[in-house]
């Protein structure tokens, strides 16, 4: 689901990261209104010759950006679907209490806002975990551990909504480690025929 | 849970209604960095006297317009425990699609990054909700609808988790009217023991 917004220069890992770096800071900082590409290349540090030669606007930058940092889920195969979604769950938790994470719910917020300037953010940073928990819910019921039909969709916004309701509403504090599986084990339970 | 901000002056509702506007506007906008009481006096066409002889500073007015207009839930006691939390699920659904809501968010998500100044934002905003949730369960045991034990918290995560996932994630478009019954119905599965 990757989208290909750089142009035809060579890569340069060290830019990238850089420019990532800044992109994720001026956005957090500003939201979609301020964010600009002078306002990223002053950040980064970069030529803004150099950041226009790359990438073709904002929307393309921010949503490569995102998607190179976003807690998007790794895919993972741990030999049982129980297993797979706590791994799942884990690496949201992980995810959503970081810097990226937060980013990138603000700009699932802000595509509710400004609709034409982020079109298809949303739809991608949500497709890679779909496909992620897709690809867990069909080993799992090819090895007969999950009933044939499971609702992928409502098991995976169980699974995301309770982390993310966890990481921004409870109350602060060190968090139960065992809070993945304790939400899988319900998500399966809600899911179960 | 309602804090109290406002001073001895008698209440003028006109003027808080046309506040709470501009705060929720204002902080919109702006996020914390840029959320002053100047800006909210400005956007609200109140003089700064009136703003400042009422407020006791941005936190609390900003906890203030979010207690007022955000997505809280109403109370509600249909008579049975699934029907009192697809009302909440409703509530909450039409909550966070709305502009207040979106701001409750942004704010859970700054009270992340500033925790010094938007202490205490959290949890008053988690709490109306959880009592909420606590009544009905207890409501629900009562009337032998739901074990003793039933898990408060995790049937909430599960039920605001889902549907924000499902608000800020799932592609746009009509959204299904029965998904706040589809939701709590798995939340219900979930905790059943």
């Amino acid at each position: 689901m990757s989208v290909n917004v750089t142009r035809g220069r060579p890569r340069d890992p060290d830019l990238e990261r850089r420019v990532h770096d800044a992109v994720l800071e001026v956005y957090w900082e500003t939201g979609w209104a301020g964010f600009t590409l002078d306002a990223v290349a002053r950040r980064a540090r970069v030529g803004r010759a150099a950041l226009y030669s790359r990438w073709s606007g904002k929307a393309a930058l921010l949503v490569e950006a995102l998607e190179v940092r976003s807690p998007l889920p790794v895919p993972v195969d741990t030999g049982s679907a129980r297993g797979d979604l706590v791994e799942l769950a884990r690496q949201l938790l992980d995810g959503y209490t970081g810097a990226a994470g937060l980013v990138t719910l603000r700009a699932a917020m802000e595509a509710r806002v400004h609709p034409d300037l982020l079109a298809g953010l949303t739809e991608t940073l949500n497709s890679s975990r779909l496909l992620a928990a897709r690809e867990i819910v069909r080993r799992g019921v090819g090895r007969g551990e999950l009933p044939e039909g499971t609702p992928t969709t409502l098991l995976l916004e169980l699974v995301t909504g309770a982390v993310l309701s966890h990481v921004l509403f409870a109350p602060s504090g060190p968090r139960d480690p065992a809070y993945a599986d304790v939400v899988v084990d319900a998500a399966l339970r809600a899911v179960a025929q």
